[in-house]
């Protein structure tokens, strides 16, 4: 086959794996082996077909009558989101959110090694967050080619992400995993995930109103009848 | 309508609405009058039905053979995500973290005003974080009690974050956003919402990886031909 018929599948489905992965672990950790994409569907929150139809991108996992084997589609989901291979990220970025992002030790837990921090203020270039070195921003290429660095997490301000882009854009690096609240652009060959703190808030908003909100709606519904 | 009978929405679908709110948001940008459930499924990721079910849980929205009024979806999605009134939130913690979100201007853009910060570091309290306050960990129930607090970040290390919870619990907050990396509980009248930030990572990773897996995927369809 070749390489321009490779399918691609959509973000959407993209972001909803790690959702799989969390919660086929916590499946794991009951001890159930098998579920039903009805069951699968129901913890997760979407309908039976979108399960299936999600899982169905990435192979033939399920069993008609059977459902799904939970470790094996645990495991076979670790593999896709590539958390079976080491990776190694630096920090562009050791004002305050990059420092706190360098303390955050769960990233290495799952094989996402921080191997630096980067910054152009020479009053934090030499020190230390934890055990890990802040080097200066003016190194960044050298070391990331060096290292065979494959993700760098942006924590610059907004003005600054796209310069730091620019730069690394010259560089071997992946991904870019992208805190500076602004869109950033790079090479093709490079993958860009923002984080979205917002929807986490928006989500957090809503629960608070939805008891107030509920109760209109069923003042509607009652009216209705 | 007893309010026991009042249905209540799958967290599923609730941290799907910002996803709605700001692809509608980026339509009306763009002077789009009118959307499809196809179309917006296309744009999110989702199925039609998924859709078309998803905006059901909050009213009749979308009329058969003219779609959804983009600007009229907007504006109700907004409201039921709390977005037209305003929230005053406290960030417990002002280290690394806590510095970082309390520099962040897209909260109050959104209608979250920050109020103030809480620590129990002598050096820091009495400090200010942009034109924030930075008070003393023991004042934090009467000043969210009288400045009608309604939400409280939590950004201290994972073994102090309990402690928080509990400690906000004794308030009248009702929504706790937690940075902390560990599943905090509070009373029933209090929202807790988490922030996974591995899930975006992971999301990257597998982004990253994406071609190798398609390949081989691939591959293995063109051997059972």
């Amino acid at each position: 086959m070749a390489p321009d018929e490779i399918k691609r599948i959509s973000l959407a489905v993209i972001r909803r794996l790690p959702k799989y992965h969390k919660c086929l672990g916590e499946l794991l950790q009951k001890n159930v082996e098998r579920i039903s994409s009805q069951e699968l569907g129901r913890i997760l929150g979407f309908t039976a077909s979108q399960v299936r139809q999600d899982l169905n991108n990435f192979g033939e996992f399920g069993q008609q009558g059977y459902g799904y084997n939970v470790k094996q589609l645990y495991n076979e989901i670790a593999k896709i989101l590539g958390l079976n291979t080491e990776h190694k990220m630096v920090i562009v970025g050791a004002g305050k959110l990059g420092q706190a992002l360098a303390g955050y030790t769960d990233f290495e837990r799952h094989g996402f090694k921080i191997m630096a921090l980067f910054d152009i203020d020479p009053k934090i270039v030499g020190s230390k967050v934890r055990d890990i070195p802040v080097y200066d921003m003016k190194d960044i290429i050298y070391f990331v080619n060096e290292n065979e660095i494959d993700i760098a997490v942006i924590a610059v301000p907004r003005e600054r992400a796209q310069e730091v882009v620019d730069i690394l854009s010259k560089t071997l690096i992946k991904g870019i995993w992208n805190f500076a609240p602004v869109e950033v652009k790079a090479g093709s060959n490079i993958i860009i995930e923002n984080v979205h703190l917002l929807d986490s808030l928006f989500t957090l908003s809503y629960r608070m109103n939805e008891s107030k909100w509920m109760e209109r709606l069923a003042r509607k519904d009652g009216k209705k009848r």
